[in-house]
């Protein structure tokens, strides 16, 4: 069995953000050498998320202004901010879009339906945060 | 290590469904010969899911209520629909329920608790859509 | 390859709450002397989530309440419960905060940014439930 690790670091311009980071997946996917096994892709942040879905700006608006309802941006309302913090909101809607995804390799390829991508969500931005990818098989 | 990768083809009558995919997946893992591993099940569509929880219908009525409150059904709701589509709601609908189930394998079963079953989630059906099942082992 | 599998068991005092499972899993690491690999954490029961996120007790206060927002208990207005159950909110909570965790295992680690924790969260509580840990690698 074989194993890869990487860190891949980002630092969006919003405090909101989706970023497209199937090729930086596929580059680390090459450079493991598998060709069958699995590839956990995880945020190492807990108000960021890893998901997949449509690569379409518009929706990317519709998932912003819908987690904004279900989890408003709001300095009053979260206990977490007698902490100091101000992200209680980042950490919910984190919940939601999930923490990781796990896709299938199968012949050296992310084996995935025809509109699958891989997408870092921040909730919390314009900071330094990680995205671990890992791989394992043969 | 073994690998095994199969596809899973369905149609659902409405747009709103939830099948108990279960015994395919046990097929699978059957056909596979794998003892010791995980077991990916995954939406390849990015409007529908593949979960688990309790194969009960009033719980599935439950679900469809609750997400149609969540993400609603609209036309003129979502940014997304000036691509031409309408199916907004399916994409929101899906990150609740998720993408995808890992479910550990021991002794050749599917390694599950009393109640648990895998569901694939349909939010924009009548059309055919796959699942993706991948299972590395030994 | 190499495989492990330990239920955690956990019986909490309320209807719903968080427990850092961190610990617990760390030891399950160290028993199965796995150094590279993937470790599956999820709940058996289909009213319990295992996610990632922060261990903050206001935090967890804000999870509650939100949590009793999107999915608030109720006796009357769940079609699940004419099977005569009363947990309806609960299986739409855990679909919310999540079935599972995957954590990458590097060198005998589990490989974690600097707030990742692991918790159980419980939403039908104060009976005994189960927690599988599933580690392959080598």
């Amino acid at each position: 069995m074989k194993s890869y690790r990487k860190e891949l670091w980002f630092n969006t311009p919003t405090r909101m953000a989706f970023k497209n980071i199937t090729p930086d997946v596929e580059n680390c996917l090459v450079e493991s050498g598998i060709q069958e096994g699995l590839c956990l892709v995880n945020a190492m942040h807990i108000t960021a998320s890893v998901f997949v879905n449509d690569d379409e700006s518009g929706l990317h608006r519709d998932f912003e202004k819908w987690l904004e309802r279900l989890a408003p941006y709001s300095v009053e309302q979260y206990q977490h901010h007698q902490t100091g913090e101000d992200n209680g909101d980042a950490h919910l809607k984190r919940q939601i879009m999930g923490r990781e995804v796990i896709v299938a390799i199968t012949k050296g390829k992310l084996d995935f339906g025809p509109w699958e991508k891989i997408f870092y969500g921040e909730f919390d931005g314009m900071r330094k945060k990680r995205v671990l990818v890992k791989i394992i098989g043969e």
